[in-house]
């Protein structure tokens, strides 16, 4: 176990090294590919590029040719370092220090690929899953708008046969030490705008106006003044947060003709876009007194899904409780991620290393978690192939 | 009476000529300043200057030394004429055409000025004041920031000696046809900013974060929901308007930090802005459940005020009724105007020609109200010498 444990930090540190900022690739899955291939892998390389956004890496990677068929998925593209003078050390330098690596990207998510592709690199290479299959389904389009990542690339390898049984993305799922949560669903997120039109006038004459601040301020109470639900077994409550209210109107003295408000809801798997659009719709028109409003949503392209605990996930837990001594709470909290777009494929779980520093200045794994990820990832594999049918 | 009217008429000509969009004076005083000078009126032209604003002209004229002193008061500056070329002429050009004067500025307020100057050098050159004195008090900054105009001009013309018994303003307080309406006050008018402060966040952990929105929107509901008052003997109501709300901020997965509102109350004699800040913190409070919030005014310079009714009104009153068969009502209505200056040194009343076209394309004034209005400004002269002691 030592030796994979070794290998997942040496590939860590080589992820971390090159600076893959959205949409960049800068030789990170090259790195990945070249140790995937050594261990049997086939290997897929492939671009994807739509107009108006850059074109992204991907990588898919297969060993084996059966069922079942497990596949990791991840992303190697990291948000921006931001001040790098601010760092600690320089963040793709991938410094060891104070037992942990520092860089970014480290813990969100390259310690979780080096983790998972040693695993599966040592799994393969001491005789691999019999009859199933281990993939690693990798993307460059994560962190940015995510149009030439995941979605593509599993529309492109179920068009090409792939079927998978089970997925684990490898995102930072404890919220501050490994083994606290995996994620078995994600809410779906909605976003909305509000338009109130009113008509323009001055100040000293609101009778020949209409201002639509005061419509718009009541239509804003209506939408959030009773919760959407209380939550469900394994669902917090759905939210609804007004993020933004805009007038932009400059004058004291003018009355203005819009008033516009945006809004994002975070929802359960008690709703649809459809089925909350209808909420809403009631709740403005209950409220509506003549205003004149339009509430348009932007296409929702994440759904709320739930991994129904099972056999599977019973798995995963065990494996991490093996390895930490801790059992970790099945949780569907937090933002989306991409297994919002593999849950259409397979059945996925989220578990990675802890998510305290992700995003920030001086990111950083502890060695000794990137080693603990890795051990729970091998027996996950193990248990895998010698349980699941 | 046709000569004096003759005279008006080329006077207004020759100041819609001038192009005199606020701060430029463009000749325009001087052309005032020739025809009283040539009347018998001692002329003072001022400029004045303030750090961070444009210099602007002024003009003081007097005929007579002694009282009572009735002042004419106005403005030779315009607004800009917008697009040129939607005119039907030149806005430059005080073109004649369908019987009225066509021009940037002739209804607001240049024909009134050509009137009353027209009026005050007749009954000059006539014999008179007997013992009394007629002014002028002449402004180039009463559309633009109102800092280096009749307010410093009062207070020049106060140091030197100046006092007034009477003045009007030659504003056109009618609605659509000369003699509906004289202005005896005006209400005042108060700007006030509505921060809410929360913490900013991601919107998938509102638990972390403070959104102001909500707050915000409660607190704006509480400034709004009962009206200030409901009008005294001669004010309308006093009227709060929204008349923005910002946020900016552009993403739809973030909690903002902070929230603004921004409103313009136009008030009436049941207030000072003293009253009116301590009424709307009172209802921000009781409606605050903990939101950290900071209510700002902007200095004051609009009070409101009342030239109560009496001799001076009615002889006004009087004189349009003479000419145009109207007995005009008596209003505190519209925005703020120079009046709210000039109600510090002596009663003051408005009354000009009709404001219909006013800031907009193609302004302008039938030739027949500015004979009218001089008709009635003279008629105004003889009676105020005649009768007020």
């Amino acid at each position: 176990m030592s030796d994979i444990a070794a290998s997942a930090i040496d590939l860590c540190r080589a992820l971390v090294q090159c600076p893959s900022v959205t949409p960049e690739d800068a030789g990170a899955q090259g790195v990945l590919e070249k140790r995937l291939r050594a261990a049997g892998f086939k290997t897929h390389p492939i671009v994807f590029s739509q107009e108006g956004t850059p074109d992204v890496a991907n990588l898919y990677a297969r060993f084996g040719e059966g069922s079942p068929h497990f596949v990791f998925a991840g992303h190697t593209d990291v948000v921006p370092p931001g001040a790098a003078a601010s760092w600690r050390f320089d963040p793709f330098s991938a410094e060891l220090a104070d037992g942990a690596i520092f860089g970014r990207g480290v813990a969100d998510m390259k310690g979780a690929i080096a983790a998972f592709a040693a695993a599966a690199c040592a799994f393969a290479e001491r005789g691999g899953a019999g009859r199933g299959s281990i993939s690693l389904l990798i993307t460059g389009d994560e962190e940015g708008p995510a149009i030439n990542g995941t979605e593509k690339l599993l529309r492109w390898a179920y068009e090409r046969g792939e079927r998978f049984d089970h997925c684990l993305v490898g995102e930072p799922t404890n919220p501050d030490a490994l083994g606290q949560m995996i994620k078995i669903g994600r809410r779906g997120s909605l976003n909305g705008t509000l338009t109130v039109k009113g008509r323009q006038g001055h100040v000293a004459y609101p009778q020949r106006a209409i201002n639509p601040v005061p419509h718009l301020v009541r239509l804003i109470g209506a939408l959030i003044a009773a919760p959407l639900d209380s939550g469900t077994a394994h669902f917090d409550a759905s939210n609804l947060e007004i993020v933004s209210v805009d007038v932009a109107n400059p004058a004291f003295n003018v009355i203005p003709a819009e008033a516009q408000a945006r809004f994002n809801i975070r929802f359960n798997d008690l709703w649809t876009p459809e089925t909350l659009s209808a909420e809403l719709h009631a709740r403005i028109e209950a409220a509506r007194r003549g205003a004149d409003y339009l509430m348009r949503f932007e296409p929702c392209n994440a759904l709320a899904f739930l991994t129904a605990p099972d056999r599977f996930t019973d798995l995963v837990c065990a494996a991490i409780e093996r390895h930490t001594g801790r059992r970790p709470s099945l949780s569907t909290s937090g933002g989306t991620s991409d297994a919002r777009f593999i849950r259409a494929y397979c059945p996925v779980v989220e578990f990675g290393l802890a998510g305290a520093t992700m995003h920030m200045i001086d990111e950083c794994a502890p060695v000794k978690d990137i080693r603990t990820l890795t051990a729970i990832y091998a027996t996950l594999l193990e248990d895998y192939f010698s349980s699941v049918p």
